[in-house]
């Protein structure tokens, strides 16, 4: 069905480098992969723009092939269904994230946990049945079925970045039990860290401490739902009454200059550092300050089905969104969310909003 | 009590150089600090000269306070009791660990972390009310009584690393529950290793593969309880076939080039790695690693009285004994145990034993 049609994204054809224009993305029409039996066609209605995208526009993960349109956290309405489906029918609003595609029959399917499944597709730059695969800054995008989420009515299309930056920051709260007794800290007050304050007062956390190398966080963090806000100076250092202070360090944002070491020192006996961003260069840890302390690095990545529901309806019950500023569906105004996000002008999440994309 | 009597230990007084005799221990007489009322005093019977010992005695981890009397697992008798215990009698036989007070009264000993608690005192190089305190090289050893631990009956004096590196490879067992269905991967198979293969075997792992970067290591492996071998090269690589092939991956030693971040690619999805020695460097971990995988790096460190009364009677049922080489008392004898350790000798773990130490 519709395999006559085609589709239009915008996409990176290279490594994006800020000040040179011919690297941005750039308008490109493609004919979609057949709609498999299990598959539902959705027609984007918003789609954020993640960290992760610039990670594989600029290749700073050294993993992108181009042509490559981004976009793994978005919303839209069914325009198309698979002859084998039974979750959706045209005209659902459903939502996406980072993985589009999972066997349903392996040691991870079987486990609840297909965002590691070993034959998982990703939404973008992927491939599947040698057809790359093409995400939300396209006007259209084909997944499985199951793969889409229903998204509950008082969820807006712009609140599209719950579908990543939202279950990346929600997992760790149900696998490591973060709730009423937890005293969580929270480094990074941005695209993900500004939802995870959210998730920490909505699960009522005894004590949430945003961390932030800026005093300027301080209202947004607090706003967000914090109860005690922590400076970590540009040289790792912090003021010690906040040493082995939280059960829960969640780190989501680190840079290529950060101390591991000291941050883990911020946690408690035998408490957790999350790892929820993906910084490019690898942790340096000292081994005494896990060890002595019983400490623990975890890392998480993104969510499963169930857990992409559970997080939607707490977050319908608990008015927990995406700080969003939206940008026009153009190409100028894509490229304008690209170089926003990467110059730190994102506050906290940017997302093209609009159905359809421009040609040329 | 005994407050005019002396003690004689072996000492180390500076940087221990194993070419240059001069830095060898040497006998060091001293007078005791007075016998707290919650203290016991105990006749050292037998003493493990652990791999700590070596770190300490040569300040590989920079924090040897000179002089030092080593000594941090081992077994005795009771020959003085403070008028406060209850615990132990003239006479009785207990084995002494890593921690030998802690203040029973904070947030970690009220939770059975004793090893934790920000007063605890360590066994040696440590210090309660200005005295330093010595360990096991010494004839006799005053502790707190809650943490001396009784032996039992069928665990014999020279079998005194259970204090040490039997409870420092079995807690994670505890804390992890490692048991029937787990696939267990052990690295490196030495002093603390050869402990670890064993409780895998008495905890009827699923599978235990025990790893090594020398072939020499299998057939001692197998003895121990292994089912499988995996050699892991010196490069940091291995036989593909085994990546995310453990549960939990238990690094028993690890060298100033191990690559951590193929280690952490032994462990399946969701797993751990224990981290259960401490290397002199940090750490350094590619993130995609830990993220992709939701992989945590456990640390892990000693155990509470608890903990060793379990590990104890655990060992006592199921067989589970360290592999020992003994030393004479003699202050050549305990140089000598020094030596070996350094030099790879021990096989696998080296005990001073007998009563009484040399004055000179």
């Amino acid at each position: 069905m519709s395999s006559s049609e085609t589709f239009v994204g915008y996409a990176g054809l290279q490594s994006f480098v800020l000040d040179d224009a011919s690297t941005h993305l750039q308008p490109m029409t493609f004919e979609p992969r057949p709609l498999e039996s299990d598959e539902i066609e959705i027609e984007v209605s918003a789609c954020g723009i993640c960290g992760s995208d610039i990670h594989q526009l600029t290749n700073g993960w050294n993993r992108a092939t181009f042509p490559i349109i981004p976009g793994h956290e978005f919303i839209g309405k069914v325009t198309a269904v698979g002859s084998g489906v039974k979750q959706h029918e045209l005209g659902d609003r459903v939502g996406v994230s980072p993985v589009c595609r999972s066997c349903g029959d392996c040691e991870q399917c079987n486990q609840s946990r297909g965002q590691f499944c070993p034959s998982k597709v990703t939404t973008y730059n992927g491939s599947f049945k040698g057809h790359k695969t093409f995400g939300g800054y396209a006007n259209k995008v084909r997944v499985q079925a199951k793969w889409a989420i229903a998204i509950p009515d008082n969820i807006r299309d712009i609140d599209a970045p719950l579908l990543c930056a939202g279950i990346t920051t929600y997992l760790p709260f149900k696998n490591h039990n973060i709730g009423k007794d937890t005293t969580v800290g929270i480094l990074g007050i941005g695209g993900l860290g500004h939802l995870a304050i959210q998730w920490a007062r909505a699960k009522q956390c005894k004590k949430v401490l945003a961390i932030s190398t800026s005093d300027r966080k301080r209202q947004d963090a607090m706003e967000l739902g914090a109860t005690d806000f922590m400076i970590l100076n540009k040289d790792g250092t912090y003021d010690a009454q906040y040493q082995k202070s939280v059960d829960v360090l969640l780190v989501c944002g680190s840079g290529k200059d950060t101390n591991w070491t000291n941050l883990v020192e911020l946690v408690k006996v035998a408490g957790k550092l999350v790892l929820i961003d993906l910084p490019e260069k690898p942790l340096v840890i000292e081994s005494s300050a896990v060890v002595y302390n019983s400490v623990s690095i975890c890392g998480t990545f993104v969510g499963d089905q169930d857990d992409l529901k559970e997080m939607l309806d707490f977050a319908s019950e608990t008015g927990v969104r995406p700080w969003v500023t939206t940008v026009d569906n153009t190409l100028d105004g894509v490229n304008g969310g690209v170089k926003d996000l990467i110059n730190g002008k994102g506050h906290y999440r940017i997302v093209i909003d609009g159905v359809g994309r421009q040609k040329d």
